[in-house]
C-alpha cells in the first residue's frame, strides 16, 4: 500500500447522480485510485438483482473535477460489480465500497438492498468489500459527520483484507449534532417488515396497491446493529454469502427423508 | 392436519403459465387449500427486489380446472408473498412453496433466485417455507419424477414446521430415466459464476453487453448440494435469513476499530 496506491471500486443503489456516492467518492480519493461504476437510475429494492433478459449499456461519465473515472451503467448494482471487474478495470480492485445509501441497511434490511448486494458481489469475487449507509433518507442528508469514520474503516480493510466471502454491512445513525460515540461490531438484529398495502382504485376502477410497511425490531439484545444505532454508534456488521443455516442440518436429519 | 386441510400458498419466479408451477400445484392441490399468487411476466434473476417506486396489479387469474384460487401479480416474487400474506390470504398459510423453477438455484444461484427470496420472504413472515428447482432450464422439462419427492417433504414440513428465520432450498437434479437415490440434507456448496460478458455494437455503433458467464463449483465437500446434485440426489439446504457471518466478529473486534 506505501509505493502503489490501491484501486478501489465505488458503486451504489440510488444512481451515479445521488449524493450519498459523491460523499464516498471524496473519501476514497484521499485514499486511492478511484473507480466508480454505478447505476445511471435509482436501483433501490433490488435486492440482489441481474440483468438476464435485457442488454446492459455502460458509458464513460463526467460529474465533477474529481480525479475519479466514473462509468453510468443501465442494470443493477449487481450488474455493476460485474461489468466493472470483468470489463472496465485494468485489474481485481483492492477494495470495493457501495453507498453512502440514503437510507438505513441495517438488520433484515440488508437482504432487500442494492447497496448491500453490490458489497456481497465483491465478497464472491473475493474483493474486500465494504457497503455503507446513513439511517436518513433525505437527499440533502449530512453525509460530512460519518467521512472521517468511513475513511478509518476502509484504511483498516485495505490494510487486514476480508475473510473468505464476508463483507462489512456499515449504518451510520443520523446525528444531530454530528457526533459518533464510534464504531461497534455488531450482528443482524432479528426484524421484519410488518407490510401495510395501500389498496386504491385507478380511474377505470381495477385495484392497485402500494407497498407501504414499518419495520419492528424483536430483538432486544445489545449486541444487534439496532442496539448501536439507537445508541449512536456506527455498526459494523459482517455478513456471508453462505446462506446455509447449519444449525438447522442436524434438525433435518432427524426427519423422516427418504 | 387431519380435521382441516392446510392453507398452502404457492409463488414462483417463471411466471404463473410456467409448467413448474404447474406441476408444484398439482402436488399441492393433494394435501390442502392452494392459493397461487404468482408474477404475470417472468422474474427470473430478480433475487430478493421489491417494488417500491412503483404501484403493484394483483388480480383473479384462471388457468384451468384445478380446485386451486389463483392471483396474477405484477410485481416480483417477493411482492407477490407479501401481497399475498397482508392482502389475499383469510389467515397465515401453513405452507409456502416457490417454484418449481425451471433450472437450478443450488449453491450460489441462491442469492440470485427469485424463487428462493419468496421462500426467505415466507420465513421472515414465519411460514414454512420451501423453494423447489429443476435442474432443467428447458421449459417442457420432465417434473413428473420429482412430485413424489415434493410431496413427501411438504408433508414432512407441514408436520414438523420449520426452525425460526429458515426456509429450505431443494434442487433436483435432470435425471434421464426418472429415478432418483433419495433426498439429501445438504450445505451450500462454495461455488461462484466467472462472467463473460458478450460486448456487442448497436446499429448506432453503441456498445452494449450481454451478461453471460459460467458455474465453477470450488468446494468438493461431500457434504454440499453440488455433490448430491452430481450424484443424482435432491438436495436440500436449509437457508437462513440471518446474514451475520458469526464467525467473522471476533475477527473484526481484533482490529483497530474506534
Amino acid at each position: 500500500m506505501s509505493e502503489k496506491r490501491p484501486l478501489i471500486l465505488v458503486c451504489n443503489d440510488d444512481g451515479i447522480t445521488a449524493p450519498g456516492i459523491r460523499a464516498l467518492i471524496d473519501v476514497m480519493n484521499e485514499l486511492g485510485e478511484v473507480v466508480v461504476v454505478a447505476p445511471d437510475s435509482p436501483q433501490s429494492g433490488m435486492g440482489h438483482a441481474i440483468t438476464i433478459n435485457s442488454t446492459l449499456r455502460c458509458d464513460p461519465h463526467k460529474m465533477d473535477d474529481g480525479p475519479q473515472t466514473e462509468f453510468a451503467c443501465s442494470g443493477t448494482p449487481v450488474d455493476c460489480v460485474k461489468l466493472a471487474v470483468n470489463v472496465i478495470l485494468p485489474r481485481k480492485p483492492d477494495l470495493l465500497v457501495s453507498g453512502i445509501n440514503h437510507g438505513s441497511n441495517s438488520s433484515i434490511n440488508v437482504i432487500y438492498s442494492g447497496t448491500m448486494s453490490a458489497a456481497m458481489e465483491g465478497a464472491l469475487e473475493s474483493i474486500p468489500s465494504i457497503g455503507f449507509s446513513l439511517c436518513d433518507y433525505a437527499w440533502d442528508a449530512n453525509f460530512e459527520s460519518a467521512k472521517p469514520y468511513i475513511k478509518s474503516l476502509a484504511k483498516q480493510v485495505l490494510s487486514n483484507g476480508m475473510p473468505q466471502g464476508v463483507c462489512l454491512n456499515v449504518n451510520i445513525p443520523k446525528s444531530e449534532n454530528g457526533e459518533y460515540k464510534g464504531m461497534k461490531v455488531c450482528r443482524q438484529a432479528r426484524a421484519n417488515w410488518e407490510e401495510e398495502f395501500d389498496a386504491r382504485k385507478d380511474p377505470r376502477e381495477r385495484s392497485y396497491y402500494w407497498l407501504t410497511g414499518k419495520f419492528v425490531n424483536y430483538d432486544h439484545g445489545e449486541d444487534t446493529d439496532e442496539w448501536a444505532l439507537e445508541n449512536n454508534y456506527i455498526s459494523i456488521v459482517p455478513v456471508t454469502s453462505d446462506f446455509t443455516a447449519h444449525h438447522a442440518i442436524s434438525t433435518l436429519n432427524s426427519w423422516d427423508i427418504e
